[in-house]
Parts: C-alpha cells; structure tokens; sequence
C-alpha cells in the first residue's frame, strides 16, 4: 500500500500545534505558531498555510488527503469556529472556506474531544470498535462518542458534551454557568478543589501542608497520591466514585464495547482508575455487566490532539 | 401507491396485542391473546400466527412486509426476547426462528421505548428528523435514541435506559437495585412516592385526604393536580424539575432536535409540562439554546405500541 498523508492541526488558546500524519498514524513531523499572535482569521490562516506547506515540502510530501481540525466549538458541520471563548480570533470564522483559498483539498473541523475518539477509532485503542465513548479529562471535560462506527455529531454539530452532564443537581458552581456538572468535579480544577475541601476535612497533615489552596495543581495532588498522601487518595476516591457514576451513565444511552479516558488527571493512574473502576461496577445498570470496560486511551497525550485531527479527514473520506 | 402492510406485536406481561398496520400507520385490525396462558414459547408462537394468519385473511391481505415486535429485553441484533422477567415464559426465546417456522418474512425485535422512538420517526412528529430522543412514562421509564436517522441499539442491543441513569447519586432505592435512577422519581410509581412525601410535608388538606398512601395512582393525582389541589401540584413541580434535568442532560449526548414525551403520567398535561419546560430550559447547556424543544408525542397512546412495533421492519427495509 501506497502512503498517504493527512495534516493534523490543534487550535488551542495559546499555540495552533501542526502535524503531518502518515496513514498509519505516524506524525513525520510537527510545527506550531503563537493562537495569540493573531486578531484576524485572514493572516491566522495565512500563516497556518504557510507552515503546512513547509511540512509537505521539508517531508517530500506533494499531495495530502486533507486538513484536519480540532478546536474549540469547531463545528462539522459548517467547517467553521464559532465564537470560541478562548481564542483570541473573533465571531463565527469560516476556516473551511478560507484555506480552500489556498488548497483544494477536504477541510473537516471538529472539537478537540470527538477529535481525539475519532483518533482512538483509527490509530488507538478503538481500532474495529462500533460503539465507545471518550473522556477527555483537562482544564475541562470533553467527550467524544461513536455510535455504529461514526462520531455523534447531533442535529447542531454539538453533539458529545458529557463534561456538562449535570451529576449533581444543584451542586458546584460551572463555569457554563449552571450548578453540579460532572466537569466541576472531574476537570483539574475539580480534583484541586475537591483536594482543599478535603484537606480542609481531614486536617493538614500531608505532603502539600506547605502549600497554600491556590497554589495547589491536579499534578502535585497525582504526585502526592502515588506518595501514599492520605488526603489525595481521598481526593481521588471521590473523584473517581464521581466519574464512575458518569460513566456507568454514559453506558444507558449508547451501549458502548468500552469506554477510553485521556487526559491530565487521568495520568495518576491507579489512585484514580481504581477506585474508578469500582464505581463503574457498582453504578453499572445489570444488563451492561461484562459487555463494557473502562480503558486508559492508547495514543500519547503530545500526539493525540494532532492525531485525532487528522484522523477526522478519514471520516470525511468514507 | 400501492398499500403495504406489517404486523405490530405489542407483548406485555398479560396480553399480547397485535395489529395489522396499513403502510400510512392506518391500524386496520386488532387482535389479542392472554400472555398469562402461555408457559411455552412453541403454542405461543403458534396461537400468534394463527392470529396474524386471520388478521390478514379478514382483510383481504395475501402479503405483508414483516412482522415487528415490541417486548421488554426484546433484542434487535438476535431476534430474542432475553430473560424479560415480567414474562411467564422463563429463558432466551428466539421468536424470529421460532416465527420463521410459519412465515418467510422479516422478524424484527426491539423493546417497546425504541419501537415508541420508532413509530414517533416513522409515523408521528418525528418525522424527517435524524436526532431525537423519546422518553416514555409509565410503571418504569424507557427511552428510545435516534441518530443520524437511526435508531442507536449500541454493542449489546440495550442502548437507550434512560431511566436508569442515575440522576441522584444515592437517592431513592431502583427495582433494578441500584439507587437514584430517574425511573425511580419520575416513573407512574415515582410520582407516587413523591406525592406521598410531598403529602407528609405539606399536611392533609387536599382532594385525596381520604385515600390511604397505598392506594394513590398517578391517575388520582393528575385529576386532583387538574382540579388545582396544591400538594399534586407541588408533586407535578417536583417530578418535572428532575425530568427536565434528566432531558437536559440526554441533549449533552446527542444534540437532538427535539425530545418526546408519551405514556400515562404525561397525559396529566400542564400540571407536569409547565416545570418540566421550565427546567429544562434553566438546566440546558447554552449551546444548544434554541435548537431543541420538548414535545408530546403525535401518537395514540393506544396505539404507540403497536405502531412502534410495526415501525421496526421499516427500519429492516432500509
């Protein structure tokens, strides 16, 4: 088989991260511009181009099967980004139409959550699956769902918004601003806040006495907890009891073979995962019992923004 | 065009329901036999056909296009009704091969809330949508998904319980022995146990003083709701709150362009509709403001299960 090539690209608030990927899912070679350089799409994209071009020509590369694209409220349906709250660009812009100035080639824009399922179905852990769901634990929760071999992408584009699944009614203040949604409890932020109210409960004896509730990261309490750190066990064993009932919920709607988790705080590893497993187990409705498992996505967490972008260029090639 | 036709089946735990359904969703005849009498899968399937057999001779029909089918655990991929406890006949029963033995035509099998979503899709007020989601009220709480115009039956057949996800983690106590289930606050039984609380709360002095706690219906409560008695009310504010939660939160998973509502405690109407829209829209993620409405259902509810039934070979055809 001949290889074929797909660029990967991942708009962040900060930098726009590029990638060529061969078909198998190897990234030949990356480069990144400033997101914060730019107030206009026209010299954004322009610049993007540009770099893209540098990528073909530096790897021999003369033709590719298209462009892809994870970003924030990235909209499949429309090709375009509408009104991400975090990039400096803004309004409702049309990335599709402005890069076909440049190459005529597929443009398939999605946010970076269905980005990174649609790259654990072709180069991860999903590979022939039919049916699974994604979380992306970061600053937020993402999720990403497939359902019969395709992404959800839903009547508006915004389809796979778990993180905002209310799980307590009335509970933590969101930023989206309504209350008890699973993402306040299960994004990094939620882990540090759950970590100084338990801290806060169980007394200052740990490995992070000395440092101050602001000061404190979803990393050090990941690090503390692999120390043996009581109180962030107790963080995870919340968290994960948390995430458990989510996605034992997540379960009833779809079905899926399994469920993949990525991301920051998923990379604790076992404080997190078991006390995880067990409430999946617990919460799990009995006619799923034995048809699903949690797993720990297979793709790199540097490579998967890049690759799951890219990998939205296959769906478009179907 | 040419009139074609389809044989809905409808099993519940006491009879079985059968009707002839003309390819506009005209239900030209019914027929009905005890479900109770039958402990054997081999005289029930039997005692079906020759019922199917004389619903088409009365009606001068030589050809059908299947024969659909609506049973709890009824499972799509395998032709099976799996181990439904409400049914005298015990085990895996594969109707389709057992059918199969009368009649070469499709036999299709789902449970009766995705044969709800799919009777809503084919002939109701979801029809030309992709994306919906139906929820169905009744002694529990089913759901049925459509997706991109099909119906989501996930890697097991069992997609779409919405009514058990949980909606209060360690809430009140499920059928299905876990806690907090939507089904167990918004179900006929749940809004039961609800008016008793809120009775408890608020005191006595409503239409149903007389009426001890294990006598009330959902029926009862919906009349004395109607008639303006205020701790029905209160009951209705409280079931429609945690519905419309529960309906928020489905949209997070597949952005649908509406959602339906049918069954027995919907039909109290207002009473039920007003807080149920009401909070959904205070619970809605705002993405997807505008783009997704509550609806009740355009079918019959005498006629939702076997419409749905026959539905399901629509689906086979494709």
């Amino acid at each position: 088989m001949n290889n074929t090539y797909a660029i990967g690209i991942d708009i962040g608030g900060t930098n726009t991260d590029m990638g060529l990927v061969r078909n198998d899912g190897k990234i030949m070679a990356r480069r990144s511009i400033p997101t914060t350089n730019y107030t206009l799409l026209e010299p954004y994209i322009k610049d993007i181009m540009a770099e893209i071009d540098g990528l073909m020509k530096e790897n021999g590369v003369s033709e590719i099967d298209g462009i892809g694209i994870g970003a924030p409220n990235g909209n499949f349906y429309t090709g375009c980004v509408d009104n991400a709250p975090n990039l400096p660009i803004k309004g409702v812009l049309d990335f599709q139409k402005e890069m076909h100035k440049y190459m005529n080639v597929p443009v398939v824009l999605s946010n970076d959550a269905n980005a990174a399922a649609y790259g654990e179905l072709v180069y991860g852990g999903a590979k022939g699956m039919q049916h699974f769901i994604m979380f992306t634990l970061g600053t937020g929760v993402g999720s990403g769902i497939v359902v019969d071999g395709k992404l959800v992408h839903g009547s508006t584009g915004g389809a796979g918004e778990l993180g905002h699944n209310i799980l307590i009614p009335e509970g933590r203040q969101c930023s989206c601003g309504r209350k008890g949604c699973l993402e306040t409890y299960t994004s990094a932020r939620g882990i540090v806040q759950t970590y100084c109210e338990t801290r806060a409960e169980m007394g200052d004896s740990n490995s992070l006495a000395g440092v101050a509730d602001k000061d404190v990261t979803s990393k050090m309490i990941g690090d503390a907890a692999n120390a043996g750190d009581p109180v962030a066990l107790k963080t995870y064993e919340k968290t994960g009891y948390l995430l458990g009932i989510a996605m034992a919920n997540s379960v009833t709607f779809s079905a899926p073979e399994a469920i993949f988790l990525i991301g920051g705080p998923a990379k604790v590893g076992e404080p997190l995962l078991r006390p995880l497993r067990e409430s999946f187990k617990k919460h799990l409705l009995n006619i799923y019992e034995g048809s699903v498992d949690i797993r720990v996505s297979q793709l790199a967490s540097n490579e998967v923004a890049i690759l799951g972008a890219a990998a939205l260029i296959k769906m478009k090639l179907r």
